[in-house]
């Protein structure tokens, strides 16, 4: 069987195989600790979560609670992403009929619109009737808008009718948030009688990069004490710099005493494990998205030289002088490459409720494998999974595509746990 | 593209084609009136529903529910059957870790042993430890078995130790029938500390045939008013006789009445409906199961006509001689017929917890329309369902194979509640 499944391009894969042949070995523990864990704190309704792999660690990069991209996923596990959806209104909200999908702004993205059309083709699919609502103050009237596919996405100025918002004649139980609301807590959605996933604060605008890893970090030790792995198989090391403002200079030398001390740990790591590569270190500012406010730097010196383009890039707010908290986080190698021209690829992971539904690479010609994929501007192209990530086949070599793709499950709902803890 | 699915060889599809467009219209209406009804009586573990589709009429004929057949199932559908399994392991014993599932006495059968099979296999990906155990006497040590598949089926002997069942050094948390105790209630799994599921009083030997379609009389009812159809188009008429004796001939003036009395408003349903087509009706003994004690009748004078080999083959306990309740049943054509040789085909629908996860065709040659196709050493070629039952597709027709699977789904889902009701 030919298969278009990046390859590790590296010899390094000593600890992953170990990694992935252990998730296997203790599959019962693994899942009987997630299910444990859902009892204690619900997971989100939906998420993505982006994945490095560099073949000695596999780490979330980020997590997204309004994930786009299911355009991406696989069309032969739409019914997994049917039947999820289907136990997700049922936990959240059995009685609901009608669903409300809060788009993004960014209407004019096509790519977009075809995976908020697929969104909604699976609420219908699932048996909900659904629409498509936008915040946006220059949409009047309902407007449809043909896609690549050949499908039309139809989508109605959201209004509010005292406690409960509407779109037309459609008044729906569930509301359903796919816009990230950076610009903050939108005021016609607060204190609805209807039912509103996930929560207002759930936004941008009020969560933190530093709160979410921190929450990462403590889900993935206490994982991996309960199936004997050293957590920085699954977890990036990380250190906080508080009060950090990149326009005037300030906080900068707590920056660059924490990217030394963190590359130092980084080596002794790499060190223990015979791992052959330089260690660095990725900045992300705390109210960062996007891909803004994101900055890789091997060492301490790359953080005094910063130039004003750099300073400005980290500085993300709009004023681009707020003073904010930064997250220096281990960077994490992408060893996965694609073909012959050796094209990066970044496994991107989804969930509906606690369910993993499927998942696609990113793959990225003409970038670095230290690099942020995710960036403004970036052109990648989606290679769905062509397996799911649930059936994982103990009889086939530990890193076989379906063993490989529920290691990625596996450490994706680590993150996802990570962010229900953070909401919760 | 070509497809293997059966064609409906009638021109009676009116009612049908009606029924199935009238259930995507009202999508909404019965996937949330389900809902509603899980939470009231929680879906039974597992089961498989018999249906008959005549165009005219699609209504379930046999609700089991310690299903056999998993493996004739799509494969590509097993990541489905994987998440139906772990939502309903979480809903029912979040903390089980093991599974021990008890097999059917008749271990020589290797197309079951298949399906066993791939029930554990189904649990081991939902991170699940599985075993299979035996209550056969006659097994003293685990046994290997190996299979067409080239799979090798282990067998281990039941122990009992206190209040817990076990086999060798595998103590389960969670026991799962596979074997429907027609023999009587297992004297070895009374009482156990552990959860079992299906439980003992959903044996052959406790259930009737008569309370089951009696529930699902009052189920199609109350979903036919929801949605606004006749229910005759989703269930069959029926009647009942208490106290028949077939070999001493007692009760049969009941069931010659009764079966005329049927005969009578089958065809005023006909006469409705414009369906020009002999209604005949379907004698089922309460106690009866592999398709023992169920006969067809096309006439009140076939009852009295009955000879000695009928009515032995309609009392079907082991002494011959017993009272029975019996179900007087409209009988239900089947008119999906595959191939150039008009090969019968009966769709077989699977459920996990309240999930459709598959099904797949009983494909017949020689037999008639009308006929029990379960009957004991009936020979059928299972046909997987080639696309899932729950992705109906609007844009698509009403019979579209989508469509018509997703009508399937929700026929069968009715038997499931009639049988959850039957149990709560």
């Amino acid at each position: 069987m030919t298969s278009a499944v990046p390859n590790l391009t590296t010899a390094l894969t000593g600890p992953l195989l170990e990694l992935e042949a252990h998730l296997l070995k203790r599959q019962a523990d693994v899942e009987c600790w997630l299910r444990e864990q859902w009892l204690k704190t619900p997971a989100p309704f939906y998420a993505s979560v982006d994945l490095r792999n560099s073949g000695f660690k596999l780490a979330p990069v980020d997590t997204n609670l309004f994930p786009a991209g299911f355009n991406n996923l696989n069309p032969a596990f739409m019914p997994l992403c049917v039947q999820a959806a289907q136990a997700a209104v049922e936990r959240l909200c059995p009685k609901a009929r009608r669903i409300l999908i809060i788009a993004e702004n960014h209407t004019r993205n096509l790519f977009y619109l075809e995976s908020i059309e697929t969104l909604k083709d699976i609420f219908e699919k699932a048996g909900l009737e659904a629409r498509i609502a936008s915040l946006r103050t220059d949409i009047n009237e309902p407007v449809k808008i043909e896609l690549p596919s050949g499908k039309i996405c139809e989508i109605s100025p959201l209004q509010r009718h005292g406690n409960r918002v509407a779109v037309v004649d459609f008044s729906p139980c569930l509301v359903l948030m796919n816009n990230d609301m950076s610009g903050g807590r939108p005021a016609i959605l607060e204190g609805l009688e209807q039912q509103l996933v996930p929560p207002l604060n759930a936004g941008w605008s009020t969560r933190k990069k530093s709160d979410h890893f921190t929450h990462y970090t403590m889900v993935a030790h206490a994982f991996a004490e309960q199936i004997d792995i050293d957590p920085w198989l699954v977890s990036p090391l990380s250190l906080q710099c508080g009060e950090v403002n990149f326009m005037e200079r300030s906080g900068m030398e707590c920056l660059a005493r924490n990217v030394e001390t963190l590359l130092t740990a980084i080596q002794k790591k790499y060190d223990q494990y015979g791992i052959d590569r330089q260690p660095f270190v990725v900045l992300k500012a705390d109210s960062g998205t996007y891909g803004m406010g994101i900055m890789m730097v091997k060492s301490a010196d790359d953080v005094s030289k910063l130039n004003r383009k750099q300073r400005t890039k980290m500085s993300s707010a709009k004023e681009g002088l707020q003073v904010d908290n930064v997250l220096i986080q281990e960077g994490v190698y992408t060893f996965e490459t694609l073909g012959d021209e050796q094209a990066v690829a970044e496994p991107v992971i989804y969930m509906m409720d606690h369910f993993v539904i499927g998942g696609f690479y990113r793959v990225h010609t003409g970038r670095g494998v230290d690099e942020n994929l995710n960036a403004p501007g970036m052109h990648f192209e989606p290679l769905a999974f062509a397996q799911s990530c649930i059936t994982p086949d103990r009889l086939d070599k530990p890193d076989a595509e379906p063993n490989r793709f529920y290691a990625y499950g596996v450490i994706a709902r680590l993150a996802l746990l990570a962010a229900a803890r953070e909401l919760a």
